[in-house]
C-alpha cells in the first residue's frame, strides 16, 4: 500500500469527548471514521486489522469443532415471538414493519435462529453435541455509545450456539470455549484480562462469564479477591457482613434537620458515622405508574441489577421530588404514605440499631430508629452493591478490592430455556425425548480490536501487535526523490507483497519528521528506513515499534531479515 | 468434519415453489434453510462456499489496489439526504427511527458512506486514484424475492468505489476492474457470463455494465448480436426499424368490431397483421392521480424502463377498466377524454399508413386511421422493447436475439453526481478545484454462488467446483463398524484436516446406498471411498464427482494423491 493513497484522515487532534486512548488514537490514526453516534465506518487500516482478528476467532473456534454459519440480520416477529423475547426486549431493539407491512427486528444474538436452523435436522443424541457460530454485523440501539469502538451501536460480533444431551457435557464444552477465549486474547495481543461471574441478563439461563479487559476507564466494576481468586461482576457480587455489635434499643425521637438532606448533611449535623444512616434510593417502574423505594445503609450503594432480580419489575432511577409524593431528603420507611410504592430493605440494615432515617416530614428526622420495633418484621435482600474492603464473598477472610473493566467477551450456560419454547427435541439413547441444553458465546470483533489499542500504545502512537496489524512492514524511505533510495525501497516492497507480506511504504516527498511522526502514529510492529546514508552503506534501518530495538541491515539481506522476524512470531 | 454432526438438514423434496435448479438443491442438499420471504440462514455448507467466494473477489479487489473498508449497515437519514437518495428511492429502503426517534436507514449501497469517508483525507490530484471496498451485509426490501439465493431481501454484497481525476482515468480503471470480474467469474467456476450494457437505474451516472449469468431463468432480457457482438440489457436496448413502404392514405372509418377487444381478437377479425394495429398500454403514476398512455404498434410490447425515463415519472402497469374513465379495449389517440392523462407514441409508429385503434367507444375501432391526418403531429420515442429478429442497433444488419440472464454483478460509471453533491474537492496539478469522478462495482456473493451451482449440477446433485468446495474432500467409509475402515478413514481423514485441507467424514453406520446418495447431493469435489473389499487390496477409490473419473490409489499414497489433484488445481 502507497501512503499516498491509504485512505485514512491522520490528525493531530481528537474530539475533545474522546477520553479513552484506543478512540482518540484510532480517530487520530485514521483507522475509522464516525458517522453518527455509536456508528463508524472502518478504514483498510481498522477493517484489515478487524479482518485478522476475526480470522483468529474462526479458527479457534474450528479448533472447538464449530461450524461456521449465517443468521440473518433481519428476521421476522414471529421468530422472536417464539422465546419471548420480542416482547421482553426494550427499545435496544430495533423493530419496523416491512413493505408487506410485516414486523421484522434487527437481530442481537440469534438464539432463536439457532434453535430454528438446527432443531427439524437433529433428532438423536447421536448428533450431539454440536456448535454452530457466525461473525456477523449487530445493531444494538445503546442509550449511551462511548468510548469509540467500546461502546456501539453497530458492530461486529462473532456469536456462537452449542447444543447438549447433558448438562455435564455442556459443563466440559463451556470450559472447552473458556480456553479458546484465553487463547483468542492472547494472540491478539491482550494481555490484562480476567474472566469473572456474570449475570445472565435478557439471555436467561444460570451460570455465565464475562471476559474483563481490566481498564481504569471500563465501565464495569469487578470484585476480585487476591487471596481465593474470587473474581465477580459487581452485578452479581454477593455482599457479606460482619455482624454489627449488639446495642441497647434507646427512645425513638424526631430531630429537626433542617436543611440537611444528603447523608453526608445529616451525618455532620449529627455527628455520627453513615453507616448509622438508612439511605432512601427511589427507582421508577418503566411503563407503570408505580415506584419501589430501596432502603441501604448509608455508606453503601444500591446495585440496581440485584434490585431488579428481587422486584422483578424494569426500573430506573427516579427523582423523587415533594411533587412526585416524596418528602424529598426526609424519606424514611415510617409513614412513608406514597401512592403505588413497593419498599425494599438491603441486608446492609439486618441486625442495625438506633440509627437515623427520614421521617418523612420536611426538615426532619428520626433518630434511634429501630426498624423492627418502629416499623415491623421485614425481609432482607442483597440489593447494594460490594464495597472495596468488604468482606470476600467465597472465602469469608479477605478484603475484597474492586477493579473496573470492559467487558470484552461472554459466555453463558442457556440451559433449555430456547430448545424448550422452540420444541426442539432430541431421543436419547433410551428413546425418551428431550430438549437439547444450549450454552452461547459471544465476542465482539471492534471491541476488542480498541482493547488491544488501549493496551499497546505510547506517546507516540499506535504499537500494533504482529498478529493483527494490518499491514506488518511500514517501509519510511528518507528523499524518495533520490533514485538509489527509492529503487532499494521500491524494490524491497514488491518483494514484500509479492510474498503477501503485507506492507504500506511512504511514497511521499515530505519531510522525514513528517514520516516518521505518521509510522509511529499508526504503529505497523516492524519499520525499515531507506536513507541516502545507510544506504552509502548498503544498509537499511530495521526497527521494532514496540521495543524500538534497531538493527542495521544489508540491503539483500533485509527481506530475510523480516520474515525471519516475522515468522518467529515474536510477541512485538 | 463429521457428517453426524453437519448441521444440514438433507431432504428427498423440494418445496413446491422452488422452480431453479439452484434453489431446489441448495434446500435440499442443506446449504441453506428459509426463515422468511426472501432471507436465509446459510449452514456451513453454504456459508463456507460464500467465503471462498468473498476471498476470491477480495484477492481480485486487492490486485486492482482496493483497499477494504466496512461502511455501516445502518446509516443517518442527512447523509442520504446530500445526495438526494434518501426521497428519491422508494420502499425497498427500510427506513426506521431509532430510540432518540432519530431517521435512520438500512443501506444498500454506500456512495454517500464512500464519499463522506474520503472526502476530508484527499485535497490533491496526487491522491488520485482509489479505490475503496467492502464485503458486506445489505437489505433491500425486494416485492418479489424468488429463486432462493438469486432474488433475497438480505445478501452480502462487495461493494466498490473508485475515484479518478479525469473520465479518461476512469475509463481506464473501469476497464480494469471488468477484467478483474471476468477473472472473478472463471475462478469460481461460472462459465456462461457476458457482460451488457446497461441501465444506471438510481445510481445515477451515464455508462454501465451488468454481467449476465446466461440462463432461461434468469429474469434479465439480453439483446445479443452474434455478427457485430452487441450485447445490452432489453432496458437499455434500442430499437431499430426497417422503413415501411408507403400507402395511400384511405378514408377514415368507424368499424363495429363487438367484443374484440385484444389485438389478436381484432387483428382475427379484420383480417389483418399486428403491425398494422395501434396497441394502447395504460400506466398509473405513483403517488399521483394521473395516467400515462403508451401507444405502440400491435406486434410490440412496451419497455417500461424506457417509458419512465422519457416521461420521468414513476410508473406502474395500471388496469385501465371503464371505471377510471377509458373504455376499455377500444382505447385510441383520437378522442381520448381521460383526466390527468399523458400520451407518448412509440417509434413502431412513425410512418405507419392506415393503421387500426381503438375508438374510446365501445365496441368501436376506428379503421384507415393516420396518426399525423387524423391526430396531429407528434414526437416518437423508443418506447419498446426490442424484440427476436429485429435488426442490431448497433450494425444495424444482422437480426438480434433474445436471451434470458441472471444480473451476477455490475459496474457504473458515476461522474459526480455525489462528489458535487457531497461537496468532495480536489485540486489539480494546475491548482484548479474539481469533483473527483466516481465508478462503482457490485458484485453479489450469495446470487454467483446460486448460479455456480446453476451451472454445476447433474441428475443426482451438486457437483461444487474445487475453487468455492466448503470442503474439498468427501471420505465415504463403507461398513464404518469395520476396524479397519474406520481406522484407515480415520488415518486419512486427520492427515487431510492436520493439513488444512477441509473434508468431510462420512461417519454414520448408514448403508453405503444413503452415504453414496448424500455424498453426490451434496457434491464435493473429491470422493474417497473406503471399503472393506478395497482394502483387501490395500487400496482406496478416489473418484470426481464433476467428470466421474475413477482412480484406484495405494492407502499409502492416497494423501499425495488428494493434495496432487488440489494443487494442480484441475477445474473439477
Amino acid at each position: 500500500m502507497k501512503i499516498s493513497k491509504l485512505v485514512a484522515e491522520r490528525t493531530k487532534e481528537a474530539p475533545s469527548d474522546a477520553k479513552m486512548m484506543s478512540h482518540v488514537l484510532m480517530l487520530r490514526a485514521g483507522y475509522m471514521k464516525q458517522v453518527a453516534n455509536g456508528i463508524f465506518t472502518l478504514t483498510s487500516l481498522g477493517q484489515k486489522a478487524a479482518l485478522n482478528i476475526e480470522n483468529i476467532i474462526r479458527e479457534e473456534m474450528n479448533n472447538c469443532d464449530g461450524q461456521e454459519v449465517k443468521f440473518p440480520v433481519v428476521m421476522p416477529k414471529e421468530l422472536w415471538d417464539l422465546s419471548g423475547r420480542y416482547s421482553s426486549i426494550g427499545s435496544e431493539m430495533v423493530r419496523f414493519n416491512d413493505r408487506a407491512n410485516h414486523p421484522m427486528l434487527l437481530g442481537m444474538t440469534h438464539e432463536e435462529a439457532s434453535v430454528h436452523l438446527a432443531k427439524n435436522w437433529v433428532n438423536s443424541y447421536n448428533q450431539l453435541p454440536f456448535m454452530i457460530y457466525q461473525i456477523q454485523t449487530k445493531f444494538r440501539d445503546e442509550p449511551r455509545s462511548r468510548g469509540g469502538l467500546i461502546r456501539v451501536r453497530e458492530f461486529t460480533m462473532k456469536d456462537a450456539y452449542s447444543f447438549h444431551e447433558t448438562q455435564e457435557d455442556l459443563e466440559k464444552y463451556y470450559y472447552e470455549i473458556h480456553e479458546a477465549y484465553e487463547r483468542i486474547y492472547k494472540r491478539i495481543g491482550l494481555r490484562n484480562v480476567i474472566s469473572v461471574k456474570s449475570d445472565t441478563g435478557m439471555m436467561g439461563g444460570s451460570v455465565a462469564h464475562e471476559f474483563m479487559f481490566l481498564n481504569h476507564n471500563g465501565e464495569d466494576e469487578l470484585v476480585l479477591c487476591d487471596e481465593c481468586g474470587y473474581k465477580a461482576n459487581q452485578e452479581v457480587a454477593e455482599c457479606i457482613y460482619e455482624s454489627n455489635k449488639k446495642e441497647d434499643l434507646k427512645t425513638l425521637e424526631l430531630v429537626d434537620t433542617g436543611d440537611a438532606k444528603e447523608i453526608s448533611e445529616v451525618c455532620e449535623l449529627l455527628k455520627i458515622d453513615a453507616t448509622k444512616c438508612i439511605k432512601a434510593v427511589v427507582f421508577a417502574v418503566k411503563k407503570e405508574d408505580s415506584v419501589v423505594v430501596c432502603f441501604v445503609r448509608g455508606d453503601k450503594e444500591v446495585n440496581e441489577a440485584k434490585l431488579k432480580k428481587v422486584c422483578k419489575k424494569d426500573i430506573v432511577p427516579f427523582d423523587a421530588t415533594n411533587e412526585s409524593g416524596f418528602c424529598a431528603g426526609n424519606i424514611g420507611p415510617k409513614d412513608l404514605n406514597v401512592n403505588n410504592c413497593s419498599v425494599y430493605f438491603d441486608l446492609s440494615l439486618k441486625d442495625t440499631y438506633n440509627m437515623v432515617t427520614g421521617a418523612n416530614k420536611e426538615k426532619f428526622h428520626l433518630v434511634n430508629f429501630n426498624i423492627e420495633r418502629d416499623y415491623g418484621k421485614v425481609d432482607y435482600y442483597d440489593l447494594s452493591k460490594v464495597q472495596e474492603g468488604q468482606l470476600c464473598p467465597h472465602c469469608n477472610k479477605n478484603k475484597v478490592k474492586i477493579s473496573n473493566g470492559v467487558e470484552i467477551g461472554n459466555i453463558f450456560q442457556l440451559g433449555t430455556k430456547y430448545t424448550k419454547s422452540m420444541n426442539m427435541l432430541v431421543k436419547t439413547k433410551e428413546e425418551k425425548e428431550i430438549n437439547p441444553i444450549m450454552g452461547c458465546y459471544g465476542i465482539g470483533v471492534g471491541r476488542n480490536l480498541a482493547c488491544v489499542i488501549e493496551e499497546n500504545y505510547d506517546e507516540k502512537g499506535i504499537c500494533m501487535p504482529l498478529s493483527i496489524a494490518p499491514y506488518k512492514v511500514h517501509i519510511v524511505p528518507l528523499r524518495f526523490d533520490d533514485e538509489n533510495v527509492k529503487n532499494i525501497s521500491s524494490r524491497l516492497y514488491e518483494k514484500l507483497k509479492t510474498n503477501k507480506i503485507e506492507t504500506i511504504i511512504d511514497d511521499r516527498d515530505s519531510m522525514p519528521g513528517v514520516k516518521f511522526a505518521d509510522a509511529d502514529l499508526i504503529g505497523m510492529p516492524i519499520r525499515v528506513v531507506v536513507s541516502p546514508r545507510s544506504l552509502q552503506n548498503n544498509q537499511v534501518e530495521v526497527k521494532i515499534r514496540k521495543t524500538g530495538e534497531t538493527s542495521i541491515v544489508d540491503v539483500e539481506k533485509a527481506y530475510d531479515f523480516i520474515v525471519d522476524i516475522i515468522s518467529n512470531n515474536k510477541e512485538i
